[in-house]
């Protein structure tokens, strides 16, 4: 049928593989090549039967060539490994832009056509698939949720191997093959992510098996570690605490046996270290096995081009021949390129894949495409949640506690973590206890594999509480438990969850995605909780001051993005439970840990909540009727700032009407079409009014509450108060001051805005500008904040107190 | 005077250190350990001459005494080593929470007085320092510009080594000490940083003395390092390049000994590659110095308090004894421990430094908190420019020439780096190429130590191309490129600059409080290019559609942030220029590479970027007079769609009065109090007119838009597109046709906003609604867009054009 010499049949190299074998994982991974090039090139004559013609080859030729060939070579492989050891295996792609080969893979494997159904496993099917390969109304270019192998969105490098620690605790049966690329191994987060293993117990944990691909490029310049010699790769990855195992090669025969041979030696040095774990004699901790993997990148494609040499070096790395359509010499190429692969003999005449290929494909869930850890919404179980009424604060009257917010939550968090011992864990960068989640230490520890000494606080390999110094592993190792079924939640700094911004974003992306594919099942959600944040920094300064991390999760479609701002303790119990019951969305609830004023009891919590805003009676003296003007505050500080500014205005300017707003749920003034929880314009003005001006205190940037009520009834009165980036180490009152949204800033403001008032009213101004002049100076001589800044609670009667109430 | 035991003297333990100099170096230990102490508790009686009452001690304790113990140590240690050797050093904190440290030290070297010149050397002076210590009006916690040997904002950890790197290239005579906690060395930044040396040319570049400092723990819990046994951290730090130096103890005079002895070899082991290199002999490539210091956390400091260890221990790490002013046993103890350093011994009787510490301080700008590296304005010098006109593009007429707009950049930029050979460098996460600067591999290469083989494409130890495949250690190098006083810009992804958020922020954070230190002289720009876009990014899919990189830069303060979207290469060039001689600022320069149309001449663009936003008259036919409405577009995607949205209009409704405004200087749009570059009302209704609907086209999220006309005439009547989060793999045009921006939707926006118009043209909205759906058809048969999208230019009579201009 064309004139291309018969391929060599692989050369029988000594090594673990039957000829038979050998034969098989060098025929998948050829009909898994051949789809690839079909993807990125044709859009007819998917088995090449006629002779190739322009019209065939699609407009525009996007995707990655470089990266698939030799991760269909893997892929292979492992099918190879599950064939013969039954072993629950996971294929994370780290360079995901290798869409393709993910694509034909799962293909081969049947799993695709599972998913999507009209891709069939024929000529027909064959085609659609190749059309629908980067093109509009198609499926995209990268691993994503429509592949049904990926278990995360693979366009941004550098996650794959902190992805699949998360996916192996508490994962005791899961091998979880990680491809990682010589380019992504350069990214911080990567390097950053071999040292899982410090956390890894092999006990209760599965395995994560490194495979770094080392084929010598990344988009145009050679790569750090594939230049590397292999005596600096061991020492490197000895330090790291693995034993490297090397396959290198470029002769397909040779390297399939090595290669098989090196996978089963990580597999049996897998399965020993947890024997050795599991049978309770662990003995000195044995490094880990991983796989170094020497292949040319674009591997098996066009060896040069006009002269220039392609396979393995950077010009593999997208579409090798771009010029098909133009010049008709490289059509030819192309044409000799995918028939070397010969397709006649891959796929039989309606185009199904041959017998001996599909029987290397492992059976049903052992597929890697159809292992259910891949689809984590398929594994998850529901919380066996406490009843978050026993952890409710007393709360006698608005303001007359004094409380640390997160604690009761960290006693919720204890018996959370007591009720699901195999399915819940806590992600943090060292700053649990100060984040005032002490209690969930009496349920577990921190955890470490390495050994501990007597001043060590609660740590042990069984530990649930996972903490590293990373914001990328903490939010890393989280997405991966999630993303394979389990439940969880991290915990950080405000101003440091932006380490994190991009992680985030592609998470959103994912779940964005995945409403896409209703076979993708629901997953737990992200669940954030920022609790040292911006406004009560105190042992730090600016640089820990930065309230930026709700912004760019807002970015995100509405559909998956959730943000509350609990104003006291019984709120934020209120909030987070409903955060741990719901799926596929990013929670991010952001409450001080400092000691704070409780505003509401329990019952009024709940019915708080679930409103997501409403007036709040106690600072509230319009009797119902239209207020001179609605104080509306968004978080703890700002609730603060605004009932004392409420208290001010009721006790200096008799006759004033005021109304005071608290919002928890920040999505909830939004309109209707823009959120789900968005407000409609009735009940939006019931709570605003049509016309008042409206004071707002917001704990962000007060941009994102003037984007938030553009459309709304005269959008101009709404003046919004938050955070300027203005911070040091000082008071807490002098951080509102200095940002302008303290009490005398707000009550001043909305003296402004109250026509009716203006008149009568220059003499309170003067008095609350003088306030401010007195903090300055108070502060710089005393250290601290005014006393009647330290004293104040909430009085019915508008007498100023002489002491705070107790903590 | 005190009952405390005195001091041993320090035991002579074998070393290099005269007894002497282990005298002197160990009394600067003590008394930065004093200062330190003092600053964190005392408010009154710096040099303890009375005994210590509730009254002297601050009402709040803030602060971090763990690290500071250690960090004197090797403080101390460095200038005994500038003593002996006359190296230029400077010193990097890593754990930069240890403020108190930097501060002590640069006391006792007098620069502290130098730049706070109320701070003097003398018991009143001294005072001061403890008062203002994390009190309002006083200095932060952390390092930061106040302090002046240190060189980056301290607080967020993780960038202590990507920035001694940065430092360090092409400062062949600088060594950057780099001290590196042990919770710090797990974030993946830091993690990442290690790979430096491969881009470190020791004929041309500087040192970096990485400086881990293994004190057991970070906040709570302790350090994957300092649990790591010696074998493995030397197999870790051999695999990644180094030779590490182990010195561990309690006991100072051992370690004073052994510290001393390790920096000497340190020092000549740098010294011996450096010269082996610039005499042109580099032989092989050794393995750099670097040294383990494992001493206790906290050391010297309280050994236990109520009975639980402290010292060497977690409970060390901010302030150990936090209850003396409650509890008058810590009280004592926290004298005792103030009195052991026996300040009457360490400073004179005026409280001015003892002689033999001073002895140790070295002379002028060997100081390492007088090293100008580390005020870099103090050497910046000013790039020598080509002149841009030499790159302009010549455009007969708007749209009618195709280019990739990075292009012209790229010779420019080349014509930079043949000019400024030493001080300038492009720093890019390997997409030089990919996005379109290709020229600058005509003056240089990309750098990288490794041997190289013949099929790599510009790439040599001497590049000034710097491609790593990390945005983290790219921007992380341009920072501390430029905080050393040299200019540089790094170009990325736009969605993959999001990776350092939290980086840019701490940057800006920086820039925000050098203002207030005039003694901090201007540093280059950080410049940011991003050219391969949310809108055109057609290999890649909705993983690398992200455009809120500038949503997070917008956060900072006005005064150092600027926002640009050259719409073409003439405007590009003009602004990118401009960039390149401003200081103090982020300059975030959108503008694709992907062909688009050209639409300003040379001086059409010196004329429009000079402005920031101006009414572009050729899309324009509303004669000066009121238009029905105004088409505003910032960026290059949205210029597209609002001139053929003009177009169209022009041409299906005639007699429509239309002005299209675009705007290059994002910072424009916002009132003059709220950013340097705001537009006055007057201007901005000369623009926008004061009434009349505006239908604006954005290139990134709308919102940012609403919050910036926020205050502005009827802001109600600024409708805004821009990209809402949707995208895949598709078509150009696809991508405005996803979120809403094409030139159909804006057509309808406009019309469904002229009342006037309203009856007579619901059979143009019908036809452009038709184009849409016909386009949703079109594109999923042919793969690419309709033949009048791909052809489409301006054309001034209106009439379809048969072809696009040629590229
Ligand atoms: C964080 C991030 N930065 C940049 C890119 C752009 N990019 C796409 S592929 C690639 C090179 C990848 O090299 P490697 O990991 O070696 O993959 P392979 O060689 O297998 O294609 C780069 C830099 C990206 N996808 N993610
Ligand atoms: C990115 C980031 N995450 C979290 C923190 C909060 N934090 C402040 S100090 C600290 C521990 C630092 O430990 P180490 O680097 O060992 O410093 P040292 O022991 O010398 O204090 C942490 C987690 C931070 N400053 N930066
Ligand atoms: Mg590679
Ligand atoms: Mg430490």
């Amino acid at each position: 049928a064309n004139d291309q010499p018969q391929p060599a049949p692989p050369q029988n190299a000594t090594g673990p593989l039957s000829p038979e074998l050998l034969s098989q994982v060098d025929r998948f991974w050829k009909a898994a090549n051949y789809l690839s090039v079909g993807q990125i090139y044709l859009r007819d004559n998917a088995l090449l039967r006629e002779p190739l013609t322009v019209e065939q080859i699609k407009p525009r030729l996007l995707g990655h060539w470089g990266t698939s060939a030799g991760q269909n070579f893997i892929y292979a492989h492992l099918n190879r490994l599950i064939q013969q050891t039954r072993a629950s295996i996971i294929y994370i792609s780290g360079p995901g832009h290798g869409g393709p080969t993910l694509n034909a893979c799962a293909y081969l494997e049947g799993c695709y056509t599972d998913v999507h159904p009209d891709i069939t496993q024929d000529e027909a099917g064959m085609r659609l698939l190749f059309r629908s390969f980067s093109t509009p109304g198609g499926i995209p270019s990268h691993c994503g949720p429509h592949t049904p192998n990926s278990m995360h969105e693979g366009g941004e490098l550098g996650y794959a191997l902190v992805h699949a620690f998360g996916a192996a605790f508490d994962n005791p049966s899961l091998i979880v093959a990680c491809v990682i690329g010589d380019g992504e191994a350069e990214t911080c987060p990567l390097e950053g992510s071999w040292k899982g293993i410090e956390f890894l117990n092999p006990v209760r944990d599965g395995a994560v098996l490194p495979i770094l691909h080392l084929n010598g490029y990344k988009i145009s310049g050679p790569t750090v570690l594939a230049r590397t010699p292999d005596e600096e790769l061991r020492a490197l990855f000895t330090g790291r605490g693995y034993e490297p195992y090397f396959v290198e090669g470029d002769d397909p025969a040779l390297v399939h046996q090595s290669m098989a041979d090196a996978l089963n030696h990580c597999c049996a040095g897998i399965r020993a270290i947890q024997q050795a774990a599991r049978s309770g004699h662990p003995g000195q901790q044995k490094p880990w096995p991983m796989l170094i993997l020497r292949t040319p990148k674009g591997w098996s494609g066009p060896k040069e081009i006009d002269g220039v040499p392609v396979e393995g070096t950077f010009r593999a790395h997208q579409v090798p021949l771009a010029g098909v359509r133009e010049n008709p010499e490289h059509l030819k190429m192309l044409e000799a390129w995918m028939h070397s692969y010969h397709p006649e003999t891959l796929f039989d005449s309606d185009g199904h894949p041959a017998a001996d290929i599909t029987a290397l494909v492992p059976e049903g869930d052992l597929r890697m495409s159809a292992s259910p850890h891949v689809n984590g919404g398929r594994l998850l179980k529901t919380l066996d949640l406490p009843d978050f009424a026993h952890y409710a604060l007393a709360v006698p009257a608005p303001g007359e506690v004094i409380a640390e917010a997160p604690r009761k939550l960290g006693e919720y968090l204890r018996d959370v973590l007591r009720q699901n011992t195999q399915n819940f864990r806590v992600f943090c960068p060292d700053e649990t206890n100060s984040n005032r989640l002490n209690a969930v230490f009496e349920a577990t520890d921190r955890c470490s594999m390495r050994p501990t000494v007597s001043i060590d606080d609660h740590i042990s390999p069984d530990g649930r509480v996972m903490e590293v110094l990373s914001e990328h592993l903490c939010e890393g190792w989280l997405e991966g438990y999630i993303l394979t079924g389990r439940h969880g939640m991290w915990t950080s700094y405000e101003a440091f969850a932006q380490v994190v911004d991009s992680m985030i974003t592609q998470h959103a992306k994912w779940l964005e995605q995945c409403r896409e594919f209703p076979w993708r099942r629901p997953i737990a959600s992200l669940n954030v909780l920022l609790s040292s944040h911006a406004w009560r920094n105190d042992h730090n300064g600016f640089s820990h001051q930065a309230p930026g991390f709700v912004d760019n999760v807002l970015q995100r479609r509405s559909e998956i993005v959730r943000i509350y701002y609990p104003p006291d303790s019984n709120c934020l119990l209120n909030v987070f439970d409903h955060c741990l019951r719901s799926r596929n969305y990013i929670n991010v609830v952001t409450c001080g840990k400092q000691p704070e004023f409780e505003w509401l009891t329990f019952e009024q919590a709940l019915a708080h909540c679930s409103q997501g805003a409403s007036v709040w009676d106690f600072a509230t003296n319009d009797g119902g009727t239209e207020p001179d003007v609605v104080l509306a505050c968004v978080g703890d500080v700002p609730t603060l700032e605004v009932c004392a500014t409420s208290w001010l205005l009721q006790k200096h300017v008799p006759g004033i009407k005021l109304r005071v707003v608290n919002i928890v749920d920040l999505n909830a003034l939004m309109s209707p079409d823009a959120h789900p929880h968005g407000m409609d314009n009735i009940t939006f003005n019931q709570l605003f009014t049509r016309e008042r001006p409206v004071i707002f205190a917001f704990h962000g940037y007060p941009h994102i509450i003037h984007s938030m009520v553009h459309g709304r009834s005269s959008e101009a009165r709404f003046h919004v108060r938050g955070f300027q980036d203005y911070g040091t180490t000082t008071t807490p009152f002098d951080m509102v001051v200095l940002n302008k949204m303290s009490r005398f800033h707000l009550a001043i403001d909305a003296l402004k805005y109250v026509p009716r008032l203006r008149s009568q009213v220059s003499d309170v101004i003067d008095f609350f500008q003088a306030k401010l002049h007195e903090h300055y100076v108070y502060i710089r001589q005393n250290f601290e904040d005014m006393p009647e800044i330290r004293n104040w609670h909430w009085t019915a009667d508008f007498i100023q107190p002489d002491a705070p109430p107790q903590l």
